[in-house]
Parts: C-alpha cells; structure tokens; sequence
C-alpha cells in the first residue's frame, strides 16, 4: 500500500506462560496469567516513572497473526456474524499491533511483571503509555 | 535493538488543518479540530461495521518523532519535572504510534471524518480499533 517503511524496534519481549495461540484468552481478563515485560536495556530510562499498583497500556507486535485478514468472526466463533477488523480486537489485520491494559504488580530493573496479559511468550512489546483516561493521564 | 524488521504498512492517511506540530494541542480535547481519516481502498472492506456516533481508537505514526528520546520535560513545559517517556503520551519515544480516542462523525465511503484529533494533516494511520471498554468492546 505504500512504498516508504515504518519500521518498529521492539523494546522488549513478553514473557508468559501462554505458548499456544488456540488455548490463549481472548482478552486479557479472561484468565490470562501473570507475565514478564522484559525491556531491552537500551530504553531502562523511559521505564523510570513506571509505578506498581498502576494501569498503563502495553503495545505489541502480534508476530503471529494473519495480515491479510480484513473480515472475521469476533472471537474466533463460526456462528458470530463476520465483522470488519477495525470493529474488532482481532489480533488478524493489517497493521497487528495489540493493545493490552495491565496492572503493574512488580518492577525488577528493566522487568515490570503485569497482571493479566493475553499476550504469547515471546510476544514483541513496541510501546508502553499511560492509559487513555482523559483527566488522570496528564 | 533487534535484527528483524516489523514494518507497518499506512492503512490511511490523516487530513487535518493541523499541519504545524509546534501549535498542535497537546491531546485531542484542547481544541484540535474535526479531522478526516481517508483509508486506502484495499482496506476498505474492514471498515464496514464502523459508525456514526461511536467511539473509536485510532492509531497512527507520528513521523515527525524523534525516536531516540527516553526523557522528556511533559508536555513540552521546560518547568515540567522530566519523566520515562512510557509514563507520557509524548510523541517522542522509540516507537510514535500515536493513539486517539475520537468520535466518529461522518462516514463516506473509505473516508471517516472524526471530532478532535490532535494528529498533524498527513499523519500515516495504522490501525483502528474498538475502545478498550472491558465491557462494551466485546
């Protein structure tokens, strides 16, 4: 669709117990597990104001998702209507970059350990932000 | 950082009279204007559930970042203590997606005009997605 590249550096690696594509949750509250956000040492200094107890919202490289999709059944189920992928959480679009809100529980150095994160181990992580709350997030 | 590129690809383009980033509001309910999303037509069959009156999150690259940033005074405010650019919604950071929470206004074909987006005219758009609502985006 366009000539020029936009080319993502990952700043880290998830680290989870979640290996399998079909057995993972949907969302991240639905029994997901604790996971490791382990960060590339070159970008400790952007994680310093991080804080347990906290929200923020983790951004992802989904590696493993279809591209080429721009219609789905939401949640992976046969009988749901088909929708297109911008009305969706579909990890199977163009661009699949994936959003996750997560607790923070736990900072080790360049670790943050999360609560509840849908991601698959060794899942790329591109970004981190405050979450979108229009008052609190200034 | 690593040696694979992840490379997005432009499903749209921002139209917007913000074309200056220096007199661009610091987030999209400061005043910035009614912008259109004008989306690629390849892609167009994955807009088809969007609507008029609903809430979407857009996500884009910010091209005009400077990517080597870890540290910033936020918004831009000398006098600001510095923070880890993962707890700002800074534009500077590794990875400048941008990510916005607007309303949508109109649709026309491929192009979705929405209220108050802080992105500059020309603004490559990445994703779009269904607010993180726990409840209603499902």
């Amino acid at each position: 669709m366009t000539e020029s590249p936009y080319v993502l550096e990952p700043i880290g690696w998830v680290e989870s117990p979640l290996v399998d594509r079909g057995a993972a949750p949907k969302q991240g509250d639905e029994g997901s597990p604790d996971a490791w956000l382990v960060f590339e040492p070159a970008v400790r200094a952007g994680l310093r104001d991080l804080e347990v107890g906290t929200e923020v919202l983790v951004l992802t490289w989904l590696d493993r998702a279809d591209r080429d999709v721009l219609v789905v059944h939401p949640r992976d189920d046969p009988a749901a209507p088909e929708r297109g992928v911008f009305s969706t959480r579909s990890a199977d679009r163009p661009n699949p970059i994936g959003l996750h809100r997560v607790e923070i529980l736990a900072i080790e150095g360049a670790r943050v350990q999360v609560r509840n994160l849908e991601a698959l181990d060794g899942t790329p992580i591109v970004d981190v932000k405050p979450v979108l709350n229009r008052v609190l997030d200034r």
